[in-house]
C-alpha cells in the first residue's frame, strides 16, 4: 500500500516465511560490531549500555529436552532495584509457541493428539526449567482454521472447565506446581453451544481459577474470526495466582490500547498476549504494541505468536483479488517479553517451536509506576467524560476550523 | 534498575549524548549487508521487502540552505493506494528540531533572538522545500529550564495570540503559505498570568486558528514541569486547516494512550508530538510510542524532540542522590514520522539541528481504518462504563482469586 521506488537492497528470495531468517536479533548480532551493537540495543531494546539483557542459565534436563525436540529455548531475567520494605518478588515465567504437528487433512482426533503430545513435551521442559507461570498460544490445540469459514473446525471447540486440553493442562499444572494459561476455542454448552475464544487460567494446584474471553474480534485479511465467535463477555479480569496477578489479552485485543489498560486498572502485573498472526499482515507491528502496553501500564507483557505455515484441505480466497489458495501465510513466532522499563528480550525463532523463560521481578511494576507516575497523571475523569459523550449518537467532535477557509 | 551481568560488548565511551552516534539507522546501514538489512527494515521499520521507504527529492535552495546551516535535512514520502472515488490528498509536512543558540547565561533577549534567527533560517529552508504544514519542538523559543525550578525563566512565557514567537511564525506562515504549529511557554494574562505549556496553530494565511494546552504534566527526573504549569484545559481539539485535520499531543502526553485516542476520536489525520526529552530517561521508549499511536489510531504522527545538551547557570539536583550539576542531560533529537500502516522514516540526527520533510497521502488514514477496523471493533461503550466506575472512590477491581490460596 506504500513504499514505491524500490532501490538499493535487492529483494531477498520470497518464501512463505518472508525470508526464512531466525530473528532480527540474530542478524544484528552477526553483523554489527560489539561497540555499535551496544548502542543499537540500548535504543531498540532498552538494554543498558554495555549490558546485554541478562541471560538465565537453565537446568540441564530442560536444555537437553529442548535440544532433543528442536525447541528454541531461551532464558533471560529482568531485575528490579532492591527495596527496603519489600523483598524481591521474582517469578519464573514461560511462553510457548508451537506449530501444528499433523496435517490438517488428518483425522481431528489424531491432529489433537499430536499437538497435545508436542505441547506436553514443551511444558515438561518448562517444568524442568522451573517455570512457575506458563502461557500457551491462542487456540494452541488446533490449526488456526478460521481462514476457511468452514464450521466443521468447531469440532475442536471444548469445555473451558472440563475439555481435553484443559485436562491436559491441569495434569501438568499439578505435576509441576505451575500456573498454566490455556487459550482454547471454547464450546459453552451451558449457553446453547456458544463458541468463544477463551483463555482458561489453571492454578498451580490444577484447579481452574477462571477464564477470560477475547474482547475484540478481527475482520481483516484471512482472520474470519467473526464467523466463528463474538466479542467476549468477561470484562477485564485479573487472576490472583500463587505467583502474582496475571491477565490475558487475547490476540487482536493487542491493537486496542484501552483493552491493555483495562487489565492494568484491575491490577495486573503480568499480561499475556497469546496470538496467531502472520507476517504479511502484522510483523512490523509485533515489536511495538506489547512494548507500548508494558510501558504505558507499568506491567510485564509476555507476547506469544503461533509458528509455522498451515495448509488447509479446501482452497479459500482472502478478499484481496488474488487466486484461491490453501494456506494462511506464515505465523512468524517471535515471542518475547516486554518489561515496564521499556526493555525487552530478543525474540524466539520465526520458524521453529520455542520456549521463552524469564525471571521477572514483579517489584519493577510498582517501581515504574512510582518513577513515571502514569496512573496519577492519567486524568481518567476527563476520558470517562469524553467516552461517555463519544458513544452518544449526537457526539460533536471538537474541531476548530480555520475561519479563513471557505 | 535492571540488566545485571554486563558481558560481551564493552561499554562505549560515555559522553553526554550516550555515544555520540548520529542514528541507529546509520549504524545499521553501515554494517548490515543489503539483503539482511531489507529483512531488518521490514520488521523494524515497516518497509516493504526490497523497497526502502521512498526518499523525497528536495529543491536545491532547500538542500543548499541546510548544508550552509549544518541542518540534517531528510525527505521521504508515504503513499496510499489509488482510490476510485477520491483523489490522493498529499500534504508536505515538516518537523523541526533545534538546539538553543546562545548560552543560558546570556541576556534573555539575546537568547530569544538567537533561537528566533536560527529557526527562521530552518523554516525558510522548509518553505523552499515546499512544506505546507510544519511543527516546531516543545517550547522551542527558550532553553528547557524546567529542571532548575527557578521562576525567572517564566520571563520567556508569552501571549499565545500576540507574543513575539507567534508573530515570527505568523510572518513566516504568510511568507510561505504554510500552516505552522508553534509550541511555546504561554502567559495567559486574561486569567491572572497563568502559565501554560501550549501549542499555537497558525493558519496558512498567518491567522491564529487556535491553541491546545498540554494535557498531561510529568513529575519525573529533572522534568519539574509541575512547578511551572498545570494540566491543560483545552480538551482534544482537532484543527481543520487548509491542508488537513491536525492535532498536537505535547511531550509527556505521548505516554498516555487515551490522549492519543482523544485526538483520533475528534478526527485527526496527523498528530504532532513536539517534545523535549533526554537520553537516559526515554530514548528506548521514543521509537515505540509514536508508532503505536499511529497504528492504533490510523493517523500519521510527527514526533519531534529537542536536540543538544543545555547547561544552566546554577547547579540543581535530580532527586537521584547524585551530586548537584548544571545540565539536563542530552536531548537526543531523533525526530521522525510514523504512518498508520506501521511504517516509519529513519530518525533525524541525535546531535544536530534537523528538518524532516515528508509527503503524506492522508488517504492512507481511512484506508487503514477500513482495513483493520480498529474503530468499529473498539467497544467504546464498554470502556466508557469501565472508566465511569473506575473514577469512583468505591471502585472494586475485577480480581478473580485462586480459591485454593489462603
Amino acid at each position: 500500500m506504500s513504499k514505491p521506488e524500490p532501490n538499493g537492497a535487492s529483494p531477498p528470495a520470497h518464501d512463505g516465511s518472508l525470508g526464512g531468517f531466525e530473528s532480527v536479533d540474530k542478524i544484528l548480532e552477526a553483523h554489527v560490531p560489539a561497540d555499535k551493537l551496544a548502542h543499537v540495543r540500548r535504543v531498540m531494546n532498552g538494554w543498558n549500555l554495555g549490558a546485554p539483557v541478562a541471560t538465565l542459565p537453565l537446568a540441564a534436563p530442560a536444555t537437553e529436552a529442548a535440544q532433543r525436540g528442536d525447541v528454541d529455548l531461551q532464558g533471560y531475567r529482568f531485575e528490579a532495584a532492591p527495596e527496603q520494605l519489600r523483598a524481591p518478588r521474582v517469578v519464573r515465567v514461560g511462553l510457548v509457541q508451537n506449530s501444528i504437528q499433523a496435517p490438517t487433512t488428518a483425522p481431528f482426533m489424531q491432529q489433537r493428539q499430536a499437538v497435545h503430545d508436542r505441547v506436553r513435551e514443551i511444558i515438561d521442559a518448562a517444568g524442568a526449567a522451573g517455570v512457575q507461570v506458563l502461557c500457551l498460544q491462542e487456540a494452541w490445540h488446533m490449526p488456526f482454521a478460521l481462514c476457511t469459514r468452514e464450521k466443521e473446525w468447531n469440532e475442536f471447540a471444548e469445555s473451558a472447565e472440563a475439555g481435553p486440553s484443559t485436562q491436559l493442562c491441569q495434569e501438568l499444572a499439578r505435576k509441576w506446581g505451575m500456573v498454566i494459561v490455556n487459550p482454547i476455542l471454547e464450546r459453552d454448552a451451558t449457553h446453547g453451544d456458544t463458541i468463544w475464544n477463551t483463555a482458561v487460567v489453571i492454578g498451580n494446584n490444577g484447579n481452574v481459577i477462571g477464564k477470560h474471553r477475547k474482547n475484540h474480534i478481527p475482520r481483516v485479511g484471512d482472520f474470519n474470526e467473526s464467523t466463528y465467535y463474538m466479542e467476549g463477555n468477561t470484562g477485564h479480569p485479573v487472576f490472583e495466582t500463587a505467583f502474582g496477578k496475571i491477565a490475558v489479552n487475547i490476540c487482536y485485543g493487542r491493537h486496542h490500547p484501552m483493552n491493555w489498560q483495562g487489565f492494568g486498572l484491575n491490577g495486573a502485573e503480568l499480561v499475556f498476549n497469546p496470538s496467531a498472526t502472520v507476517g504479511e499482515l502484522s510483523e512490523p507491528i509485533w515489536p511495538i504494541e506489547a512494548r507500548n502496553a508494558a510501558i504505558a501500564n507499568s506491567y510485564y507483557v509476555g507476547a506469544i505468536n503461533r509458528v509455522g505455515t498451515e495448509t488447509f484441505p479446501n482452497a479459500f480466497t482472502s478478499g484481496d483479488g488474488k487466486p484461491a489458495h490453501k494456506d494462511f501465510g506464515h505465523f512468524y513466532g517471535s515471542s518475547f517479553f516486554a518489561a515496564p522499563d521499556a526493555s525487552r528480550t530478543p525474540a524466539l525463532s520465526r520458524c521453529r517451536d520455542g520456549l521463552m523463560v524469564a525471571d521477572l521481578d514483579l517489584n519493577l511494576c510498582q517501581q515504574l509506576k512510582d518513577k513515571w507516575g502514569f496512573r496519577m497523571t492519567a486524568r481518567y475523569d476527563m476520558y470517562a467524560e469524553q467516552l461517555a459523550a463519544y458513544v452518544k449518537h449526537d457526539y460533536q467532535p471538537q474541531v476548530i476550523k480555520d475561519p479563513s477557509l471557505k
